[in-house]
Order: structure tokens, then C-alpha cells, then sequence
């Protein structure tokens, strides 16, 4: 299996914090060592960083640590590889694709069994995993349903829905979507997340002895949702999501949440 | 205007000694300050490290320049920002999209005027420039004339040389752009090539005092093929290609030339 990590804010945040963290479980504090990547959204524009190395020893994540990157939507994953097996750059989450103009980038945790889904064509996995395949289907299905155009974000979040029913029936599929404006998260099994906003506090990571005084580093409007497989920090609140929840995040904070049963 | 650098191998190989040369001209040797990229296939995987910053000071690049990544093929770009002015992520070359289930990349110097092709919806530009809409149009060309199924590389070449004559009307189109499986290069103004195979020797940088003795460092195989908008090293004897060439390399060497009139 693997882990996940997004965030979704109201201004642009830098992720140093939760990723140093995060990126201990890729070979350090957990088994995840078989690569790993980061997707930053910054304004129209996308970054993925990925590497088949474990995160915990990696010189570009030691760079992503050490250089802030300030964005409104990130999505990080560290992975132990299964379905799909080898460790190779085609099989590195996040993916990334193109579709209304906008970047999409997409990490999956959980297996999928016997998922071989029919697809038109306009998004083709490019590497062996089941996550890439489902990661098409979504933007397969946001495409014929909507063409060439955007839609509102609420009928993108009902399509996404709809194909998350038609998935989850092969096994789990926790995940986490983006395209810039927004973050859709998935809780098959574990999914969590926590909102920083004001009053601000401190925070202690569970994978490091590593605190953040947030009052210095924030101001009074800022709002962060950080989403994981399971919490970051040993001292703040985190909400565990329901089995089967869809959760629309826009601004730092959860906009529509669904159970897809 | 812009620079450009690509490489095309029969092996996979580490770019760092060109790239050292290369990202000196962002903002060091040369005046290309407004951002820089590279973008790596390596198997059926790619991956594409973009910054905002010069290329001479970016401690990205200071990780690419020192981390090697081994590839058959590598397209970089340093930017200065004409067209499509602002030095923003989604302005940033090479620009990536997936096309038959593979990884694209393409990076363009040059400016086109009065350019805004008529696109069907299935590669949208994310930014401001030129350039990205260059690249939608000749994968929109591509499905269109090809559908889901990739054709052999010579139809590939063709379809592309029919939109590069299409759009070279609109002003000064040097690319590079690779599939992974092979490199297309056009020159309208400026781009020359080198071909590095045994009997090997030592090359050395124009924009830096360092040299390479690449009988240390390959096999009597390897083959090598470095393209660029003006030679990196100034003791090796560069083919400056011809005006309206397009030139297909694979394998580390150019497999078909035709003059795009």
C-alpha cells in the first residue's frame, strides 16, 4: 500500500512542515520505499517532482524539504509498490494530465482488483498500475460527459462521484484529485485531515521531533486543510474520514461531502 | 528569445556535463533570466523539473546539474520571455501531455506572430504562450489524423512536418520534441548538433572552463546525439543545421532530414 498527503488552502502555503514528516514513512519511519513524488499547483501553472528512490533518502525530497514552494493545492505520495509491481518512473504517482486547459494531478492508495476499464482513448495510462488506469477513467468520463468545456465545480465533483461508485467496486481507492481549484479526496478505508486556521497553535510531527509555532508563520485570514492516511502531528485534532466519503476541499476547507455507497 | 538543448542516445546517458555548460546561459554566460526546464524520459516515464527562477542560481538546477539522471532522451529550455510575457510556472518550458498512452514534451525558441490556431479541445494550452499552443496544435494534428492507435514513426514524422510547415508561416519556430521513442528537431534560425561515438575524446564547455574525457565515462556502442541553438563545447566540430530543416533522430543519430518549405 501507500500514503497520501494533500493540502488545499485559501493562499498560497508552503508544505515544508508536513512534508518533512510525510516523507520519514517512504523507508524511515514506515516501509514506503518504493518511490515517491509531489505535485505543486502554483497559479494556471503545475510542478510534479517524482523519483524511484524512498523519499527518506532522496535529494530532491531533501530539496522539497529545504525549498518552499508556496501553492494552493499540493499532492504528495509515497509508495509500496503492488499491482503494477516494479519501481519505475512510469508507475510513480501523483499522474498528471491536461483536460480543459487545466493541469490534473491524482494519487491513489489501495488495490484494485481485476480493474480493466474500458477506455476511449483521450487519457491512456502510460504505465502498468491500476491507479493510473482509474485516474484515466475519471478524466475519460469528465470528458464525455462535459466535452471541450468546464463546468461548474459542483457538476464535476457529481461526475467524479459517479465513476468513484463505478471503482471502488474493485477494491480500495483512497485518493486524492486535483486541478488547481480545488481537491477532491476519497476515504475508502483511511483518510484524514485537519483544518489550521485562527487561533493558530503549535504542532508536533509524530515522525520527527520537529514542532512549528504556526502564529509565526501565518496570518489571521489563512486557512490550510492537510489531508493524510493517518495524522502528521501527535497534538492537533484530526478528523478521520467515513468509509466511502467524497470530500470536495476549495479555500482550506471542506465545500460538499458525500458518502458514495 | 530562448535557448534550447536536446539530447537523443542509443543508451541511456547523463546529460550533466552539457546541461552545466547549458544553464549558465540562464542568467550567468547569457541573458535567459526568466525561468528554465528539463524534461527526462526514462522508460515509458518522464519527468519535467521546472523553476521560475535563472537557471544559474536555481538550486533545482543545481540538483539536476549534480544528481545524474541516465535517458535516451532530453529536451531543456532557458527562457527569456517574449511572447506570452510573464515569468509564471505556466509560462515555463518544456510543456508535457500524454498522447497513445506516452509521455510528449516540447520546448520552442522563436516567436510567432498573430498565432492562435483553431484547436479541437483535446490539447489546451494552460498558459499565455505561443509555444504551448504550437505543441497543442501538432498533437491535436496527430489525433486527428491518427485517432487512439500510434502509427509507425515515418507517418508520425510526416503529420508533424505538415503542421510545422502550417505554423513556421507564423514566425520563428525552433523546437525540439520527443516522444521518448525519438527527437524531432526543426531549425528555422538556429539549432546545430553533434554527434558523439568512438573514436571518443575530450570535449570542453564554452561557457565554463570544464572538461570531459568521454573515453572515461562510455562503451565503444554508445552513441550520443547533442542538439542545441548554438554549440556547448568549442574544440568538437557542430553541424549547424540548415534553415526549414526538420530532422528525425533516433538511436542517437538523424534518420530522416527533409527541408520544411
Amino acid at each position: 500500500m501507500c500514503q497520501l498527503l494533500g493540502m488545499n488552502c485559501n493562499v498560497p502555503t508552503d508544505i515544508c512542515f508536513s512534508f518533512q514528516g510525510f516523507c520519514r514513512r517512504g523507508g524511515d519511519t514506515d516501509e514506503h520505499t518504493d518511490g515517491w513524488g509531489i505535485g505543486f499547483f502554483e497559479d494556471r501553472g503545475c510542478r510534479v517532482f517524482l523519483d524511484t528512490h524512498p523519499s527518506a533518502e532522496s535529494p530532491i525530497a531533501e530539496l522539497v524539504r529545504t525549498h518552499p514552494i508556496r501553492s494552493m493545492n499540493v499532492i504528495a505520495h509515497v509508495r509500496k509498490a503492488t499491482i503494477g509491481g516494479a519501481t519505475l518512473l512510469h508507475n510513480t504517482h501523483p499522474f498528471q494530465r491536461e483536460l480543459w486547459g487545466q493541469h490534473w494531478v491524482f494519487a491513489h492508495n489501495g488495490d484494485l482488483y481485476d480493474f480493466a476499464p474500458s477506455l476511449s482513448g483521450s487519457f491512456m495510462p502510460t504505465g502498468d498500475t491500476d491507479s493510473e488506469q482509474a485516474f484515466c477513467l475519471i478524466l475519460d468520463n469528465l470528458r464525455l460527459a462535459f466535452g471541450h468545456q468546464s463546468p461548474p465545480l459542483a457538476e464535476v465533483y457529481q461526475n467524479i462521484q459517479a465513476t468513484t461508485q463505478q471503482i471502488r467496486k474493485f477494491g480500495i481507492f483512497n485518493f486524492l484529485l486535483s486541478n488547481g481549484q480545488c481537491m477532491v479526496a476519497h476515504c475508502s478505508t483511511n483518510l484524514c485531515y485537519i483544518i489550521r486556521q485562527a487561533p493558530f497553535d503549535t504542532a508536533h510531527l509524530v515522525d520527527d521531533d520537529i514542532s512549528i509555532d504556526f502564529r509565526q508563520v501565518t496570518s489571521p485570514s489563512d486557512r490550510v486543510a492537510v489531508i493524510a492516511t493517518t495524522p502528521l502531528t501527535d497534538n492537533e485534532n484530526w478528523h478521520q474520514l467515513s468509509p466511502d466519503s467524497l470530500v470536495l476541499f476549495t479555500g482550506g476547507k471542506p465545500e460538499i461531502t458525500n458518502v458514495v455507497a
